[in-house]
């Protein structure tokens, strides 16, 4: 039972657009796509899918009320957005890119701030491309819908019950405090696993020899320094503000880590308190609620539920919530 | 078939002494431990092992040309060296702490530096206690054992048969360019982790968001900050110099990287050279060689052969090199 009626109309058949793709369809909502290669679209169609690479006919389809979802690299997202306005401007619309503040000011420069939500899916592999995709990427996962002050409600409601249909549970936030978290647990992360596996090798002196000797520890450390350096920096450098915010909490802790070996010989601080977060991290649990929209106040109140631990699992009935 | 006949006394039956004992009399080994506390030694004992809590009878009986391996906690060892040096100064000796440079310090000054080749058997779990023992702990590991200028090759021999006949292969290599290595690939590396794991929560405006919202990356990043902060400390903080290298290393790195994405809105350098590390290190072969010991220079031929990827995985026959 899907969450919403709405057709989808996904923008970019890559791993998240694709794999979105899969989802809405193994739970019979109504979905199709676009891809700017045409070698994209016909493996879509070759595996079933309703895929096109015709951008102007699949947007003029969009047109008529359905939910456009824009899946694609960020070098590509203004030139799209504008597509929208000009051709499927009664479109609701949504996006999968992993910063929200740069976004919606695109989506503000193009003119579709009252059509939008911003989303994230949580989820990804180090694959790419139509022949990773799958249908089960999201489940369970975490898919954030941005409820910022200018978000309308039946956007926001359309975003989310798309996230709900490709099986994950829906985070409201804030764009800016979206990218403030993704820095400190997804692109700081990133930059330290790089350093980790880089500062094994500067030693002149025993560079194979530690090669030779890494274990478990460093081994997971430095997984996702196999990641596409593309990839990496694509998602760093669009969040620029907040990356450098959450590296320099990074820098303090290691500065302060190291005077304290130098000088008193412990490194008690940075550990135990380490350890604390981590364990903080795995005591997470989910608060399924259910949002009020469009009331007074409604997008305040679903961030503040959000950063709570507070996530979205169904959606209300679409009458305002004042009538309920 | 083992890789020596000599009996193994091991001093300390925790994980990794414990597992020690189990690997060696599965391989047909000849092995016996003592433990601190008579409930360690009863544990042992009930499993079926050679243990004893008397320390001077275990000693005694190690005193006829056995080799012992040192396996208790650091501030622990000068009492046990102590003793070792007072009851068996006729056995050979090896240990299993994680640094090198310091155990070496302190075999020297109990007098027991002509009977001694150090070893660090790279394996571990979080857990701890003969309960968490097993005998396969260090198949497939990497086992070092150090040629220092002043290592025997008697001891070194000895000390190396052991961790062939607990299924690792063993890593020559200089006490202090093994502290190097270690710090570089397991010391700092937990330190990062922790860093990792205490950033996420030091976002005032969205640390339960953060943790909601973290997924695979930070995961497998912040997994080693769940240690016991008891054992990290133990670690860095007994590798001290070493690990301040490591860290300058680390924290240089993240800096630079910080200003140019403050400065120039990249982190291109930083990424391509940590994915490449990366890279170096998924790409690491183990290259066996046969030892020669005994022959002038053999300590400095054999760290340099570990310093290239070298491992040991058999031993010649015990006539001097210059013999065969």
């Amino acid at each position: 039972m899907s969450h919403s009626t709405t057709p989808v109309c996904v923008l970019g058949l890559g791993l998240i657009g694709g794999s979105i793709l899969r989802a809405l369809t193994a739970a019979g909502r109504p979905a199709y796509g676009w891809n700017r290669t045409a070698a994209g679209a016909d493996a879509a169609r070759a595996d079933g899918f309703d895929a096109s690479s015709d951008l102007r006919a699949t947007l003029a389809r969009a047109d008529a009320g359905h939910i456009v979802l824009v899946a694609v690299p960020v070098p590509a997202l203004d030139e799209v957005f504008a597509a929208v306005a000009r051709q499927a401007p009664n479109a609701w619309l949504t996006d999968a890119v992993s910063v929200k503040g740069d976004v919606a000011a695109r989506v503000a420069a193009a003119g579709l701030t009252a059509r939008y939500a911003g989303a994230h899916p949580m989820a990804g592999t180090a694959e790419s491309g139509w022949a990773a995709t799958t249908g089960d990427l999201f489940r369970d996962a975490t898919w954030v819908v941005t409820a910022d002050d200018t978000t309308p409600a039946p956007a926001w409601r359309e975003a989310a019950a798309v996230g709900l249909d490709c099986g994950a549970v829906v985070v409201p936030a804030g764009s800016a405090e979206h990218d403030a978290a993704v820095a400190r647990i997804s692109h700081s992360v990133h930059l330290l696993a790089e350093a980790a596996a880089l500062t094994a090798e500067l030693d002149p002196g025993a560079s194979r020899l530690a090669l030779t000797l890494a274990a478990s520890s460093f081994r997971d450390v430095t997984r996702v320094a196999g990641t596409a350096p593309s990839l990496v920096r694509a998602m760093c450098e669009g969040n620029r503000d907040a990356l450098l915010d959450a590296l320099d909490d990074t820098i303090a802790e290691l500065i302060s880590a190291r005077a304290e070996l130098a000088d008193h010989g412990t490194v008690a601080d940075l550990v135990e308190r380490g350890h604390a977060a981590r364990a903080d991290y795995e005591a997470v649990t989910r608060t399924p609620f259910t949002p009020e929209l469009g009331g007074p106040g409604w997008q305040r109140m679903l961030r503040e539920r959000g950063h709570l631990g507070g996530v979205v699992t169904a959606l209300p009935s679409s009458a305002p919530s004042t009538d309920r």
